[in-house]
């Protein structure tokens, strides 16, 4: 696996300062799963009653956990419940031994914390198709649950990163009837990213109390909102999982509220962008808004077919305003677009419009625009209502070196 | 404009030798549209009573060249035609004075051969969104009328290239009823290549005898398994036309005549697969075979999920057999697959069979394998009867490097 030394320039200065969330408790461990002299597994162990609401990739080649998880999700909350995540290795396209490495592992979890096996979670991310020496983990179980701790989630963080180039983490407080509800999640992801789902794991946790249909429901609304609107090479994992678990730790009930939403959803957002400036060799953060589409699933069509552009990406890492690229991404996407009707701003700047470049454009200005490390494509199609925003990165030669020798 | 001097590996040791084809006479000349020191104008001029068929980018933003060759396409074919081609600047996504600058220089060229003007088509290709200064190539026009000549179809090849690092012709000679009917064409292409038709701009003429609607549906018929078959890197031109142009110079009735199908195919393939040997930055020409798929579709969708992921594309670069990509690219393609039923070879490799690596598989033939510089990867679903075989090239540095700066 090659070495990825440097750290992203688009990385936030420092790991955010979460809240502890009651009800759930972490530890870590380096088992050595594939990575030396790092942490590589990490244990979550929640309170009896938390509710677990789930979303995976939709990839027809799903590894083995992910097809499990999604087995288990829906089932009984009342008993605690446990999460285990390996990083170092997918277990993914491993046949009947990638079942088997679940069965030992879940197993071994629930005998080791008390968990019912149908209420233990695992994930895996790493390299594709080898065995996981599922024993490495299952031998560091007893010293995982002696060393769980509220305060951890930082270091679990740290222990489900692969190619990534820093520890993602985010989280929001809402004051729900003189009360708080606090929401802090972590995330992983930097290549193979293109949800079809959410392409990276997810772990969010909260003290609010919902039950977990609804929390399922109001998991699924917002995840086609934030984790489906980020793409960085247009491919998909194999891995993808995002689970979000309330654990009711706070007394307050939040089915329906809009206020708890939002805060959710900002937690989403958040580690959705942080996924992006992690995109595997990536120098600009790239916001795409599509607006005026002929309905909000053509918009996102549009918003995609920009944002996985080769020819788009490799532009913008050369800091070039071609906007010729913009227009030809949006005539290949196959939504609805008629050329003389749209326009194209660059951050303020009035590109074009009207099936051609806008009167008052000055290249010198879009080329200085180009040089900043966050930017914004706006594109107004003139046909209707239809809107949605996606975020992207730029392709640059950091992208093929990370990627033509990974397993290397 | 990059400046492009290295030629593609890939490329065929010299252009290959064309027959002359009765019916048809090329000229080309430097007008300086765009490049300065190389031609970049051609003009091809038929005879009375050829027949042309025409394909065309399916893109929503369609330059305006390829808007009058559409409205022209299957009208009277008794006079003679004419095909003008510029390099250098794409006439697209230029509003009104796109239309404009077609209208002037196929008048120009209808009042310079005697062609009526409704049989004058023209091409442009270059780069989007700037003015196409006409007036240059009006200039020339009695010129290249007066340079006419029938063997200088390699010229033609020379004139229309941008990006591309070198000529791409081809041809194929049949024996129907003791005649000879030969077929030879010239293409351009190398970047925004992901045919919505046929990525890039090709010219084929025949001395063969048949009417317009026959061979429009024999040139549709055999896009879709040739140019359409093709990807450099997804993104999808503006400008993308093929014309097919019979003179019937041979006297020879071809119509329904499957040895003149072939022969049609064999110079579509050569071409499209000369596309992709220059594509940007490449130095790894790969086959994609699917066999086994729900259906012909599927298999379609699979190939190109393959042959468009980034992350297959930089392993194939970097010589990594790394089939847990491939595997990658076909769970999230959205057409049928099932895991366990799925077998990739690498060449004659048998890499993974019944949901993981196969027993038989060594790692160090693979990686032996990948270093050949004509690789097939080869997918069988284990589903059904459906197959499509697809064409793409490596990701590379280069790809980074020439589109990073190309206007600049």
């Amino acid at each position: 696996m090659a070495k990825i030394t440097k750290v992203s320039p688009l990385a936030p200065a420092a790991f955010p300062d979460l809240p502890v969330i009651d009800g759930v408790r972490f530890a870590t461990v380096a088992a050595g799963v594939r990575y030396q002299g790092r942490t590589d597994v990490m244990l979550a162990v929640l309170d009896p009653g938390t509710a677990v609401a789930g979303v995976f990739t939709r990839s027809a080649t799903r590894a083995a956990p992910v097809l499990d998880c999604q087995d288990k999700i829906g089932g009984p909350s009342d008993g605690p419940a446990a999460i285990l995540v390996n990083s170092g290795n997918a277990n993914a396209f491993t046949g009947q031994y990638g079942r088997a490495s679940v069965e030992q592992i879940t197993a071994a979890v629930a005998q080791a914390t008390g968990v019912a096996q149908n209420r233990v979670f695992t994930s895996s991310t790493g390299v594709i198709g080898e065995p996981l020496p599922h024993d490495r983990i299952v031998a560091r179980l007893d010293e995982l649950t002696a060393g769980l701790r509220a305060d951890a989630l930082e270091q679990a963080a740290r222990a489900i990163m692969t190619t990534d180039t820093f520890p993602k983490g985010a989280s929001a407080r809402v004051e729900i009837d003189g009360k708080t509800v606090s929401v802090a999640g972590i995330a992983k992801g930097s290549g193979m990213i293109a949800p079809d789902m959410a392409t990276m794991l997810v772990y969010i946790f909260t003290d609010a109390k919902i039950d977990q249909s609804a929390l399922q429901r109001m998991l699924a609304e917002q995840t086609d909102r934030t984790f489906n609107c980020i793409t960085v090479d247009s491919d998909t994992s194999t891995s993808d999982s995002l689970l979000l678990c309330a654990t009711g730790a706070s007394g307050v009930e939040v089915t329906g509220n809009a206020d708890f939403a939002r805060a959710l959803e900002s937690v989403m957002l958040d580690l959705a962008h942080q996924v992006v400036k992690d995109g595997e060799g990536a120098t600009k953060f790239v916001e795409i808004r599509v607006t005026g589409a002929a309905s909000d699933a053509d918009a996102k069509v549009h918003g995609m077919a920009i944002a996985n552009s080769p020819l788009v990406k490799t532009a913008i890492a050369g800091e070039d305003p071609n906007w010729g690229r913009v227009v030809m991404a949006i005539g290949k996407s196959g939504a609805a677009a008629d050329r003389d009707k749209l326009s194209i701003r660059f951050g303020d700047i009035l590109v074009a419009e009207k099936g051609w470049v806008s009167p008052t454009y000055r290249e010198e200005d879009a080329a200085a625009y180009m040089k900043g490390q966050e930017l914004v494509i706006a594109v107004d199609l003139g046909l209707g209502e239809g809107k949605a925003t996606v975020w992207t990165c730029d392709l640059t030669h950091g992208y093929i070196e990370i990627n033509a020798d990974y397993r290397s």
